[in-house]
């Protein structure tokens, strides 16, 4: 008997979590939807499911903050990355047509992503509470007049039909997925490592941080800041770098980094993602590889 | 014959950025509501109004990247910069009571924001685009057995009641806003710079160019990094630093960096933002020091 993986994501069944999750494992998964991120993480904590898969920053939309403090906050640790295109499709009910389309359906984040689309059309705009979730209202609904914007997968799991295809404004969306899991994982090259730490309250601080990966030649791929609520004058500050913290240059570097540091955390080493299809339209490649890579380094 | 400012903003009349309008300029402004972030850049640019307010980072949310995209694309620079505490209330038509409400519209993130306030009562979500611009539905519906979340200041604007203040989970919710003109001013002390640079992909790039605020103890309250779009291994940095570009220190920092980027444009130099009330509630006051000044200083 083989051994199906429990996957658990944010979202009804088709979200781009979904997608993300069968990209990253294959699709003999057993994807489990949650109502929450926090529900994603309980449900791996308390061994439900394998894995979890969580979006964690958007190149139109930035960092998933609400994420960094979950993994802060529970015993998890980053096994891998996904990185997936975010294709808008509009779907409908099976026999709608587009000229008979009156009002569109989904997030207010996919709404506003596919303005100059709906605005061409004059649609009306119904707001929701995810992109899925509006085909699945919209089947429920049965409304010939009216369509969602979701994944195009979303369109195969409630029975609905595609009416168009990337209909975004900005082909360059994309967002980076975690996996987490129970149990760390040392990853094959290339790998990544990403951490959260804060410093002391002194001048030349995050440089000095900043030395432990230029003195080793390690490259970043992420920095931000994040005032800490509460306490002034301090910060979190996130941080990817190319190397994994099993290889001798990246546990030295983070044993360096930890003498100058007044906390860190090491989230996991994962192998860095390598594909990041979200369709099967091989139209949709030629911008891929380059909107993948350039989360891929970063010269620290 | 005095004066008045034309302050341009996104959202309905009562949204949160009316509020850091107000708070920033005074009273005695003519807020103009705006339908999107670019057309508060396009009145400024055009003339029609003399300054625009814009939300740049939320402590929960992270950076607003569409407005760094928007500052990035046109010639405008930053005069000012507010912090406000983003407390969330519960607004219905004058005669309704909070027993009666079945059904709660607003943002999904206020929605989010205020989970376990509206699931302690087992009301339903309706999400909308905006948060003043649910207190503008529900007046105009008529619905006794309906609320809005939005600005305590939103319930006056549309003649509606307040039936609940403060109903978010997490206290710790600032957003920054920052004032954008046609024209730049040397700002008083304590001031900032807000700069974005990108850099030859070397290695110890980052490290290098972290090195000239360093050397001259210029602390940094900001640094975030953002994948170029179809650029492998290219980053936009967004930094803030606290000095004016207008004194000799921060002058010489940025001529240093300039020698090490191969882009870098300055936003703007503007006073520190002082002061964060979001509401006349003095109960709200003591939390706001933290959380303001938390995103005031970071060092370098």
């Amino acid at each position: 008997m083989s051994i199906t993986r429990r996957v658990a994501f944010q979202g009804e069944r088709g979200a781009y979590s979904e997608s993300a999750a069968i990209g990253f494992f294959g699709p003999a998964i057993e994807p489990q939807p949650c109502e929450t991120f926090e529900r994603v993480f309980a449900r791996v904590l308390e061994g439900e499911c394998e894995h979890g898969v969580i979006p964690i920053e958007n190149t139109l939309a930035g960092s998933i903050h609400q994420n960094y403090d979950l993994l802060a906050r529970h015993n998890l640790v980053i096994t891998g990355e996904y990185i997936l295109r975010v294709e808008h499709a509009l779907i409908s009910l099976p026999g709608a047509s587009i000229d008979r389309i009156r009002t569109v359906y989904s997030h207010p984040q996919a709404l506003a992503q596919c303005d100059a689309y709906i605005r061409t059309h004059g649609w009306t705009r119904e707001a929701t509470y995810d992109t899925a979730g509006s085909v699945k209202l919209i089947a429920e609904l049965g409304r010939l007049d009216a369509a969602a914007i979701a994944a195009p997968r979303a369109a195969a799991t409630y029975g609905m039909q595609v009416l168009a295809e990337n209909i975004e404004d900005d082909s360059q969306n994309y967002t980076r997925f975690l996996v987490i899991s129970r149990e760390p994982v040392a990853p094959s090259a290339p790998s990544k490592t990403s951490i959260v730490f804060s410093m002391p309250n002194a001048p030349g601080a995050l440089f000095k941080a900043l030395s432990v990966f230029a003195l080793r030649d390690i490259d970043l791929t992420k920095i931000e800041s994040r005032p800490i609520a509460g306490r002034p004058f301090d910060y979190w500050f996130y941080l990817d770098f190319a190397e994994s913290a099993y290889e001798e240059r990246g546990r030295r570097a983070l044993s360096h980094l930890e003498e100058i540091t007044n906390y860190l955390r090491v989230f996991g080493s994962y192998p860095r993602a390598e594909i990041t299809p979200a369709s099967d339209d091989p139209a949709a490649q030629p911008s891929l590889s380059g909107g993948k890579a350039s989360m891929e380094r970063m010269h620290s």
